[in-house]
């Protein structure tokens, strides 16, 4: 059903897939959720903990906080020095986590040299784990029992399914394989009964790999990466990259050749971004109405 | 380098992909890893957790408990009703983590009607989850922290190397998407820089995919699912198939026409079987060493 399947969905598909419209959708539910809070007198709470002087982080973690306020959830934003020592970072998300104000937790990358990602998450609690960072929550994904998904890795899916890409049968490359992005998208994509290739930095004919697929997501951090070349015919490309441009812009991993082969793109910005910060704040919320009993 | 250096390694490979040598190694260091406990008055303490009365697995069990004996390891089988309630078996995964006497813990599947392998093995101590059960080490096996592998997927790997396999760069398509061997096999895969693909049972045109591989890895629990059609001229393939026949015996999911287009082809029994059983030793004196201070 490959090859056919692809052209029929792509007759029906917008050339750009748009995120905002899937992302208001959310903000939406998130608004109305957090509504149901006021009653009570409680605020779902997101903490945001930054350990670098990053700009383009720092615009990420404002507009993030930007769009807390506006659909209710408090956001924290945890700022610590930009040498910070990785337990001086663990012991800040073992006060958010024991902190009962506090419903969603996110560690914010990139990190002071000597501190790791992974390692540090282990010490979110996993209930509050809103970006599905803890390797708990991503082991538990990918053996199915209830966790959050790293949000970046849920957003794609819900792009694909808001512009109703079919995923079951479908083959889907997955460029990157970073614990944040690549493999838990992986998952994602098994449990929606697609067959997934991960390809790399390492792989050998990378073009050869992603012009197999019915979809290609790309995920490497590398501004242009997947061109026309990569791509078969009638192929729907998501663009995960968030690269910043010398011009202060930010780019993705797409080359804008991908349009001359592919049914549909993904804009960057405006693709999968929206939705991700849509879905930390949903996660958020959600964690609050479980810690409330809701 | 796909295709051409498939065709260079299968000159040096054997045709069958035996797997009792490397099995014979690791149990030899198995063996001499426990001898080093002999001067202590302590003995590497495996446990099996049995809650079924599949036969094949009471020969499983029986077979690995023989193998224990003869390394060194104890080796307790823990039998519980057939019918056990998930809060019994619970229990039992719990009294065991804390028993400082036991090193490795096993919960052997299938499992009672009710209970969910990945749930229970949350009980289990992560120091102690000498199979990689607990979904806490699966997820930081994927964020490549240390962790346990479970041992099947870590064999298949052991395997190939002893044959000299290379890895990196290289095409590989695992079929089979579970939590115990296909999801894990892929983190370790991706780690050695190899390009995964992860097929299953809704798998457009599974042929299509597997001929793209320079490896297959076949993972599905389907006698014979693997034939010649879905390997390209070269192909290395690894069955982890441990299907009960009518007869009495054990088959794998490679049929024997592979062996017209493969380079190789693992046996079953005697190929990924051993080295999985000696891991788990391993494993299991490993967890003691560490548990000793050692």
């Amino acid at each position: 059903m490959s090859a056919g399947s692809s052209a029929a969905a792509a007759d029906a598909l917008p050339p750009i897939l748009d995120g905002r419209p899937r992302a208001a959708e959310i903000r939406a539910e998130v608004a109305a959720l957090s509504a149901e809070f006021d009653a009570a007198g409680v605020r779902p709470r997101l903490a945001v903990v930054v350990a670098t002087e990053d700009e383009s982080t720092a615009w990420y973690v404002r507009s993030l906080a930007r769009a807390a306020e506006k659909s209710g959830p408090a956001c924290d934003i945890v700022r610590l020095p930009a040498d910070s020592l990785p337990e001086r970072i663990g012991e800040a998300l073992e006060r958010l986590s024991a902190d009962p104000a506090v419903h969603g937790i996110i560690l914010q990358t990139p990190l002071p040299e000597g501190s790791v990602a992974a390692e540090l998450a282990a010490a979110l609690d996993p209930d509050k784990d809103v970006d599905g960072a803890n390797p708990l929550s991503l082991g538990r994904l990918a053996a199915k029992l209830p966790a959050f998904a790293p949000a970046t890795a849920e957003a794609v899916v819900q792009l694909l399914d808001f512009h109703r890409v079919p995923l079951s049968g479908r083959t889907v490359a997955v460029v990157g394989r970073s614990t944040v992005v690549g493999k838990p998208l992986a998952h994602l994509l098994l449990d929606r009964d697609a067959t997934v290739t991960v390809a790399h930095s390492r792989t050998a004919d990378l073009a050869a790999v992603t012009r197999q697929a019915d979809i290609v997501v790309a995920a490497a951090g590398r501004i242009g990466l997947v061109t026309a070349e990569h791509l078969r015919q009638g192929a729907v490309v998501v663009d995960v990259g968030t690269n910043p441009t010398p011009e202060g812009g930010l780019a993705g991993d797409v080359d804008a050749s991908a349009a001359e082969r592919a049914a549909a793109v993904s804009p960057v910005p405006g693709g999968v971004g929206p939705i991700t910060t849509a879905l930390l704040l949903r996660h958020t919320v959600l964690a609050a109405r479980r810690a409330a009993g809701m």
